[in-house]
């Protein structure tokens, strides 16, 4: 059984992998039928014995959170071979700055106007 | 041959698979034999043949900053096996919001400030 809502279909990673979806695959309840391109993109980046390890030695509850971030990377992967979601973080990490430098610069223009209006 | 600089140690990579380094090794420029934990990281996470199949399938110019994106995302995994690198895309984003949010409001009482200076 994959999951309850699909207790005949195997789950995407089981029918990737041409094998038989048993009651309890660490995969079924995040890598449902209908979205077999989720699985593919992880088993491409990661490999699918590494996912499982990695949802083995984490907790039931975070494993969801897990998996989505997984396929997270392995998306941001396959569209920059080179950079990946570090790409993203080098970008968010540029445009805080710029936003610091400009929140510093408007607080400093404010500060300006403060002490004309006092001299005034 | 390793490298140039390590001409009979075998590089990191060839030295945990405990294989021959041979000319040519795909993995040597990019794990020097004094950096284990590098090439041990990106390992556990991606595993030897993906990253094999990804340095081949980008250009060799490129493969430097691909190995430190790939060590970079690795580390973050093992730091944070729940959210990985993720964990630090979404930190910056709210940061991004609060300083935008934060922008807007000086911004606001900057052009506050100048109204009230026509108006004397």
């Amino acid at each position: 059984m994959a999951s309850s809502s699909h207790p005949s279909a195997p789950c995407a990673a089981c029918k990737f992998l041409r094998r038989k979806c048993i009651q309890g695959c660490v995969f079924s309840p995040y890598f449902p039928p209908e979205d077999p391109t989720k699985f593919a993109n992880v088993h491409k980046i990661f490999g699918a014995s590494n996912v499982s390890k990695l949802l083995n030695e984490i907790a039931p509850h975070q494993r969801e959170d897990a998996v989505n971030s997984l396929a997270y990377e392995a998306e941001a992967r396959l569209k920059d071979p080179v950079y990946g979601c570090v790409g993203a973080i080098s970008v968010l990490q540029r445009q805080v700055l710029r936003l610091q430098k400009e929140l510093d610069a408007t607080n400093a223009d404010l500060i300006r106007f403060s002490i004309q209006d006092i001299d005034f």
